[in-house]
């Protein structure tokens, strides 16, 4: 089974009736590519910066100059039942207490995002310990004290996953509407490199053994551990696998994955680009890719984690993030490194002078590459 | 031959009497890490930021909070005999064009460098047609008209490049004195991926076909003749490259690039960081290298050229860039786009919570990886 096999054409509207996704026009890959050649540079020399231009236009309809801020970043906290299966180097407790964390500005997330002017929401989308204090950086949208253990059954019902799904897409409306031009999302949440390699094997067909890592970093003995809980996950789940994209994420994910693939649905809905973080960002928008195909125009790999995974995903995937810092911590710090590429992406876009405008010479061989 | 064959202990005080550079010294790396282990994330997981900042601590002597910024973008260009040899896609006149274009404000690092914050300044180490018009943007330290052609005989005599490293050992105090904390170096000179070949097939012995590119974009039947050209270099120098790394630099390289070597040296001797752009950039750093060994702490390479012999050239010099993106403009391009890393490495070590601050418990197996 690939990823396109989960796909059916209602589910978006299952998720929600006014919920479409536009292709983007090659045409306007095109332009931009066109518009870029004639800037004082050599054709191309800027590499991944002018890939980034071109979508940045392509996904803004053509719209000039191309803008990337405001940004908002999005980092989504819950709980998982299977964190009691032993398979991470922190106890849940860390969830709620990083969330706190957050909310004082403590946490690598707050400190990257508010260096690169991203404004940063915390979303509790069910930590396990009741609802949090309010708090101005804090919206609660919570599915529940955490998910169940899926090493025992479903992680949650297909009704619960489409209500996080629902969440996310409004999450981008709202950033749309705030006239946000760009989202980051992460997340937060012990033992949730579990169920994302779950949905990456389930997904993907890539055997446990090769894609499960340390996490946060667990012993050896653990890892095994780590393994035999996912295979069993598999199994106990396997009727659901049969199912459909929703299904699988009901089976096997979580409630912060579902409502970051709810993000990505909603930012490329929205015309939005969208940057995704590590592993389990990953895994969320592979769930996405599978509801939509289309997504993919609009949702920009930020970094490559360091989980030992990830490289043999991201191949099946055919994406190549913009970085690769060996991180792997998650909260959408790989998003918040990333975002500057967009900024010098646009800018480039707008702002460099064109060889006629500035005088200076072609090149003698620009056609003959 | 490799490239500490070519060191002499006496060729830094040739260079300037009172020029001398400290290594880093372990402990502080370790003081650093130590500290970085204490943050709210799981050990490691900010994978090369982590790195960053151990080495911004060393640099800095352990003094706190690390700094990185106000920075200085050195664009330094310069003219080369052998563009008449017909190995660029641009005619030499585009090197002039393009200081004018920078001047204007037009150029892809003026774009990037204003986007992050680094102070740009131009600096005409000699580009043919004369002096320009005093401009605020623009330092004068010209060297001549452009070098020779390496392929006729040396690049510059040994008196020139000890010149031009001495400008550039100055151009770095004058960072210091006036209160820069970091430091990048790029450049603009038509033809220079020329000479910088030709500096790292002697310094590294590394085949010429191996490691010649296409530069700005030229056609195959120009890369057949840059390799030539590139290889007669070497053999009309042959005696100037049994000699020391200043002679090497004078036989075939460039004033830019011995400026850039100067710039570097006089980095690591205010103890101050330099990112290193790209293909050209990096054969500065490694002539640098060769005269002192030690520079290697302080300079950061920023990222990795497109240049098809970039990849081997690493490999021998044992460098891993910070990024990746297909680019190979120079200018600097891609020391503006590192440079969000290392304020990111900075902002991290300054500004995230301990474990103990923010009541967060720390992981059961953290000492068993």
């Amino acid at each position: 089974m690939g990823l396109q096999d989960h796909y059916k054409p209602s589910l978006l509207q299952e998720i929600s009736q006014d919920l479409t996704v536009e292709p983007c026009e090659q045409k306007l890959f095109e332009e931009a590519q066109a518009y870029l050649d004639s800037l004082t540079k050599p054709r191309g020399s800027l590499g991944r910066l002018e890939e980034l231009a071109r979508r940045l236009f392509a996904i803004r309809h053509g719209q000039r100059p191309l803008r990337v801020s405001p940004a908002i970043m999005y980092t989504i906290a819950a709980d998982h039942g299977v964190a009691q299966k032993n398979v991470s180097a922190y106890p849940q407790a860390v969830t709620r207490q990083m969330v706190a964390n957050f909310l004082q500005g403590g946490g690598a997330i707050n400190v990257l995002s508010s260096e690169v002017c991203m404004t940063l929401c915390l979303v509790d989308a069910g930590c396990a310990g009741g609802p949090f204090e309010p708090h101005p950086l804090l919206l609660s949208r919570r599915l529940g004290e955490g998910t169940d253990d899926i090493s025992e059954g479903p992680a949650m019902s297909r009704e619960k996953a489409l209500e996080a799904l629902r969440y996310g897409v409004e999450l981008a409306r709202e950033a749309a509407f705030d006239g946000c031009q760009c989202l980051g999302m992460g997340e937060m949440g012990i033992a949730n490199t579990t169920p994302a390699t779950a949905l990456f094997s389930a997904y993907l067909d890539l055997d446990v053994e090769r894609i499960t890592g340390p996490g946060t970093g667990i012993s050896k003995a653990q890892m095994a551990q780590k393994m035999a809980v996912i295979s069993q996950a598999l199994q106990v789940n396997a009727k659901h696998l049969q199912g459909d994209a929703i299904d699988i994420l009901a089976a096997l994910g979580g409630f912060e994955i579902a409502m970051m693939s709810g993000l990505v649905l909603g930012s490329a809905a929205e015309r939005l680009p969208i940057l995704v973080d590590g592993f389990i960002a990953t895994s969320a928008y592979l769930v996405a890719r599978a509801i939509e195909p289309r997504v993919r125009d609009y949702a920009i790999l930020s970094h490559a984690s360091a989980e030992p995974g990830y490289a043999l995903i991201l191949e099946k995937l055919a994406e190549r993030p913009l970085l690769a810092l060996d991180m792997r911590l998650g909260e959408g710090t790989g998003c918040a490194l990333a975002y500057p590429l967009l900024k010098a992406a646009s800018a480039i876009f707008n702002d460099m002078a064109t060889f006629e405008s500035a005088g200076v010479m072609g090149a003698s061989t620009r056609d003959e590459r």
